[in-house]
């Protein structure tokens, strides 16, 4: 059923431009400055037992729950970015750290095979107790990405084999067997580590164990109500009150709306799409596409956030998506992006890739600095300067989730069908690909997301018929294409245009994709965003930032006709092309001491400046509107 | 200093038109209904001691805090709302609830005087070691209130025989002679019920006691910090963190911002233009004028509600008026007509009757249903339908504020001078009063607030010398005046136009206050109001109510030009003036699948209609708006 699968960041070069920059951030300040903080904040010392687990150095949440259970997935997963980035750049020191984790790790497991260090060396006896609630398998799945990115960069399997015995243990615990627990995690992630680790091992004991959990979730009687009443505990006492929490109200099969913890959604989508693809499941991709269609027509941020209440970190109805309240946490755009590249190898469709294009330039961008060490864990889409990013958090999942995004973005960029290559991102990516029995080299330039002009240069070892799929974004109206200098008609089928063709070495194709400034406008069952317009260039969402205006931002207003224009600032945030609009900004002339009149307020002429979203908050603390009165 | 005092409620007639029904409902369910749900939830089982205090029936706060503690208030504003029903109709079954009442107390009262119930049962040994947190003065106020108002209305002293005891022992403990405490209540409420003492009583130990309670407040070292200490207990521990949460955090004098929980201030500020007025300390009148502008210029809904938050009951920043989250608590701006009607007495000014007038129909009024057995605590402004009245609340506060406020609304109507007589509010009242040496007998009719045509006729004894003053509300700018019929300019001093001459009996006043629809706009820095209209006629700020509309009402907006029109509606809500107007409603035609778009929503047009404020949610759950898309 797949048609394609995407060819892996390890064989993908980011060759300059604006993710070459990125990375080099995630690179040198990132990877380094988030394994300081797991050292100052006792979290790599909660690896080396038998001492005692160290107390969280920064307070809890105000709720008095402590993230210390989670620690052993927030080091695999920088275990995870770290790999990424050696891919790029081997670092010694980088390198070293990795492997003194994997020491402690190795010392720490238990003899058959179970390594969960909170439980290990506070609960021992309690292990799969509270598989709902307590995310030993979530810590498994995390730890196991970071070994199967380890051994694909590296080559060294010693991480692996550690995995692999807990692995092994967990497979004797679950499943339908005699004797063994019908459990699956309360926050998926496992399930797609195990189809990483199928596909980097070969070994098909991951991919069942996989399609175990995905198909054995939301069974009846269910398990996390077998297990409650285990523990003794009353069904009232659960705090997310029904099991769509954890999205396994129901079988993954039935399931029509996205519900719950976005987070915990978004890696089940992965999972799902994943065996889709493995077992050429239809009713497992027919669910997904479901899930795709509810999501995106009834329940997502138009900076590709997702889950707008903090409350459950989730979803809630339909066209609910406050701006001020917005939760739409950095993870669940990080983990959009791998549903959206998994769908999009199921069907070369545009609409897959246009929103893993929106939740990476956007939502999931935004949860980094521009200096690479400040993060936001949920991103408003409106702030009166109170919403400001972070060095560390109580809960630091979302810094490793959008540094392993950056380091291993080159693995989005390009996708192989059987003689087919796609191209699904743009800006500046080289790789080499077997393509219809040919090698060739395929090169992509461009000023992306700033212009649209792209080069795609393809060099096969010897002249090859295959297609060269590139993606027209659904927010280009106007493209134009030229192979060679020579003008092409853009028709394109779902998204991608085609072009079947023998391929000679050194054959150019030029895609101009303009990207004029756009309003866009929520369906009006939003009531967030009645009377309010955001703007769009290209892939990028803009936002308004206090300190750019020359009133106070809550007083501007974008008339419906006013002139649209960017203009590209080096001077600015290290180079950004801004949106420039006459605005006009409500005036208190007149009102004296009244709080109140009958004449509503005057209005003068300004200039609205608008910045990309994904780069706000990176001058101090600072107001900010996505949606502005229009 | 005091240059007008109002005719109290017993001594005016409400004979009929809008105060005359609400009235009505008052008495015959609203007094009745409450002390039926006292007995139900145990309230008045707890005066019964040395019976044990029994459990409140319903869950308490979700943070565990129970209300218990303030039963005692509860009661006595119980008390004192039903002894000014008792003003307009004896009621047998009435009085004997209330005399039992005052047999439990009698009961229950300790050797010295001591009085609170709570602690008499629970904690008799920790008495007055918590005047921050647990309301012991607050409820001697409420029980002093209730007193005072039995006394006034039936002349009986039993229960004020009760509560003087009290006050003497309170006045032993608290004071700045040797040995006492020198505290103050972290609620503020007895200080008024003190004056109120004082006034019915001539007693000078109860003025005495309420100006030692104001001028020692805010005092250093802080009252509330020795008493913590002297608990053991951190500053830390304090959940409200500043003492500006009690306005404690200075002396009266010397506040300049209305700050923390928004009835704790309005009490105060009540009780200090009170003794403004008894002692002539311009200190304490000018400090009341500061904060009253305050409040008026950057810090008070549309609808007279104050204070936005729900976390600290009170107010927060200038133009902190969000509409959604809007707390508004119907106590607090009962207490705005409290503490208004005293700045009148201080200042014949308009300003001071144009807020009473608004707090009073609309925030105040909206906390009652129109059946009278029901109840809003907080008074948002705008509701997705999920805000709805309760029966009943763990703190019943608000129901017995509002029952008292409209079985008392007869005492704000008139003020007396020396020798002139000023009629405040309109709308059907009658009383008689001494002014110059003459008896007057004045009476006042209109059909208010649905029509401003007003008719006084004043009656004297013999013809007699003195002022007429009658309110020109600041909304009415197109007022018209006859005396006999004969046409008198309109020249309103500071909100008042003054008739001084030799009246005759019989002499007949007509008044019109045309009541155009108005739109009403905030200032600018009001966020939550940008781009936003209310609709106000007279002294009512008018919602729209969903079930009004032909589309759901989030998809509505009221463009700028519309003609606004109002209309009587016998049929609606027992008779209301509704507003109609040609309005237009967002279309999702065309949106198909899509979320966003970059066309704008088309409209359609609509008729918008809006209701009284006072009256939403009285037709089951709804959505509403005061502030709507302009």
């Amino acid at each position: 059923m797949r048609r394609f699968v995407s060819v892996p960041f390890s064989e993908v070069q980011v060759s300059g431009g604006f993710w070459a920059e990125r990375l080099e951030t995630v690179l040198t300040r990132t990877i380094p400055s988030q394994h300081r903080q797991m050292e100052r904040h006792n979290m790599l010392r909660s690896l080396k037992l038998p001492q005692p687990v160290p107390p969280l150095t920064i307070p809890p949440f105000a709720n008095g729950f402590s993230t210390e259970i989670f620690w052993d997935s927030d080091i695999g997963k920088w275990v995870e970015a770290a790999s990424y980035a050696l891919s790029h750049r081997r670092d010694p020191v980088v390198e070293a750290q990795i492997e003194a984790i994997i020491d402690d790790l190795e010392r720490a497991q238990a003899p058959d095979g179970y390594l969960n260090c909170w439980y290990l060396e506070r609960e021992p006896q309690n292990r799969w107790t509270n598989l709902r609630d307590n995310h030993e398998l979530y810590n498994a799945g995390h730890l196991l990405e970071g070994a199967v990115a380890y051994l694909r960069v590296t080559g060294r399997d010693r991480m692996m084999r550690v995995m692999e015995r807990y692995v092994d243990h967990i497979a004797t615990v679950f499943g339908r067997g005699p004797g063994q627990k019908r459990g699956y995690c309360g926050h998926q992630e496992i399930e797609l580590a195990l189809v990483k680790a199928w596909q980097a091992t070969g070994q098909r004991k991951y991919l069942d164990l996989a399609t175990y959990f995905i198909d054995e979730r939301g069974a009846q009687p269910h398990y996390f109500d077998l297990e409650r009443e285990a523990r003794g505990e009353e069904a009232g006492g659960y705090g997310q009150g029904t099991h769509e929490y954890s999205q396994s109200h129901l079988p993954v099969r039935e399931q029509t709306k996205v519900v719950g913890h976005a987070v915990r959604a978004m890696y089940m989508y992965s999972a799902m799409a994943d065996l889709a693809a493995e077992h050429g499941d239809t009713g497992l991709k027919r669910a997904c596409e479901v899930l795709w269609q509810d999501v995106t027509r009834k329940r997502m941020y138009v900076t590709g956030g997702f889950g707008p209440s903090a409350r459950n970190e989730g979803f809630t109805q339909d066209y609910d998506l406050p701006n001020d309240t917005a939760y739409a946490e950095t993870c669940a755009s990080v983990a959009m992006v791998f549903w959206a590249a998994r769908m999009l190898n199921l069907d070369l469709d545009g609409q897959y890739a246009d929103l893993m294009e929106l939740a990476l330039y956007n939502n999931a961008l935004a949860g980094l600095s521009r200096d690479g060490e400040a993060y936001f864990y949920d991103n408003k889409l409106e702030s009166d300067g109170s919403h400001h990013r972070w060095e560390w958090h109580p809960c630091p999942c979302c810094t490793m989730n959008v540094a392993r995004l950056v380091a291993s973005v080159g693995g989005y960029v390009f996708g192989l069908g059987a003689d087919e290559v796609a191209v699904h991102l743009y800006g500046g990516a080289a790789t080499r690909v077997q393509v219809a029995g040919v090698g060739v080299g395929i090169e992509e330039w461009s000023g992306y997301p700033w212009d649209g002009a792209v080069e795609v240069t393809v060099t096969p070892e010897r002249a090859a018929a295959f297609t060269l799929s590139l993606r027209i974004p659904s927010w280009c109206r106007a493209a134009r294409l030229a192979v060679n200098g020579a003008e092409v008609p853009v028709v394109p089928e779902r998204g991608y245009v085609r072009l079947r063709r023998v391929w000679q070495p050194g054959d150019r194709v030029t895609l101009d994709l303009p990207m004029p400034v756009e309003r866009v406008y929520a369906h009006p069952e939003v009531r967030a965003d009645a009377g309010r317009v955001a703007l769009r260039r290209g892939p990028l969402v803009y936002c308004a930032e206090g300190q750019d205006q020359a009133h106070p931002l809550h007083l501007i207003r974008l008339p419906r006709g006013a002139v649209l224009a960017s203009r590209f600032r080096a001077d600015l945030l290290g180079g950004v092309a801004v949106v420039e609009a006459a605005a006009l900004a409500s005036d208190a002339a007149g009102f004296g001491d009244n709080l109140y009149r009958t004449d509503p307020p005057g209005e003068e002429g300004t200039i609205l400046t608008a910045v990309p979203y994904y780069i706000w908050c990176n001058r101090g603390p600072n107001p900010m509107q996505v949606w502005l009165r229009e």
